[in-house]
């Protein structure tokens, strides 16, 4: 698979997500789709949940819709700094990927705070339009503190 | 515009700054140009007013030379982390594009800071010679409380 | 040089250091070679000595192997975000390159502290057998202060 492809939908990624264009994020998806957030902890222990979850793209614009009506008692934005992106081999078509990711959160008043860094661990598919989609993408976290402040896709 | 290239023009960009060449800064761009820092927040009002302005190479050698003979009272440097380089359009023989970033800053005793985060809103063209150059970058931070420290650029 | 080549040398590194796969971290170095860690501030000085310094692959599998033993008292991990590199330019068949990085820690509890930035100057070349290897990796960190928690290959 062409890293350059696979740059351009990471880049895709965190833009929808930085930019708050949410609406945007469950498109990058297959349908269905596996989208879990977890941490490099619960990997190593072999532990099947995770703090976040949905297998369709469905639940995922539901998880937009809800993130759209919350009312987020602090104002917050995110900026994603993602690294290059490291296909592991491929599958059944699709692409095993990693790539590191780095995740600051700057508060309504400008306070920024390293947020999360990690892994994404994805399988990365072409769909009928030729046009490449997360068939999979686990967010494993290094850190394994996070509060309800997840309320933004990571 | 070959992405390849982009990333060339961003390293340079960053080692410039980073390794503390200020002077070859001011090569990185068209002349005139377009140099501007604002926050995400002006934008998001349609502020025009940024930190920082320049419309020319001239404007952004004075910075330099200023920044010479300024005596900041601590000692300070940046390390630049750029993302990938999203190629969003093509306009008048320039690409529009959007670079995401974060910058640390290290005093003189080692003391690291996240500094700032934010996306760069360039639009590159070629000069006469072939080599890419921003005919136009906006430095569009994400946080919105700058100091006096922003004697260096962005 | 390709730059997509380096783009993948240097992503796994990253992912022997941060995924603690520490002994496949010898294999990316040439046999002999040059690691070493060092600060921008003794660079600038003109001083050799550095925080670490190995020259040949055994040195480094002696150091994972201590780092395997090793009572570390506290539980940390690693997160590299490596920027791209910059091929500055070839000498008896290696590439010189910098590349930029930032480290991330991430203790047992879960904080996460901002650890290292610097640049990577690298010397590259192919071995026999076709295959990317560090003949030289120079770790210039920004900051001064590192205490003995740097167990961990930077």
């Amino acid at each position: 698979m062409d890293v350059a492809r696979l740059v351009e939908l990471n880049a895709a990624y965190a833009r929808a997500i930085d930019n708050e264009k949410f609406e945007q994020w469950p498109e990058l998806f297959a349908d269905p789709c596996l989208y879990k957030v977890t941490t490099a902890e619960n990997v190593a222990k072999g532990m099947e949940a995770g703090i976040m979850y949905a297998d369709s793209r469905g639940m995922l614009q539901d998880r937009v819709s809800a993130l759209r009506k919350a009312n987020i008692y602090e104002r917050q934005r995110y900026r994603h700094i993602v690294g290059l992106p490291a296909v592991l081999g491929h599958e059944n078509g699709a692409a095993n990927v990693e790539t590191p990711f780095l995740i600051v959160r700057i508060m309504g008043d400008g306070t920024m705070t390293l947020f999360a860094t990690g892994c994404y661990h994805d399988k990365v598919a072409t769909d009928g339009a030729g046009t490449l989609k997360f068939a999979e993408r686990i967010v494993v976290c290094d850190g394994g503190r996070f509060d309800t402040l997840v309320a933004i896709p990571l």
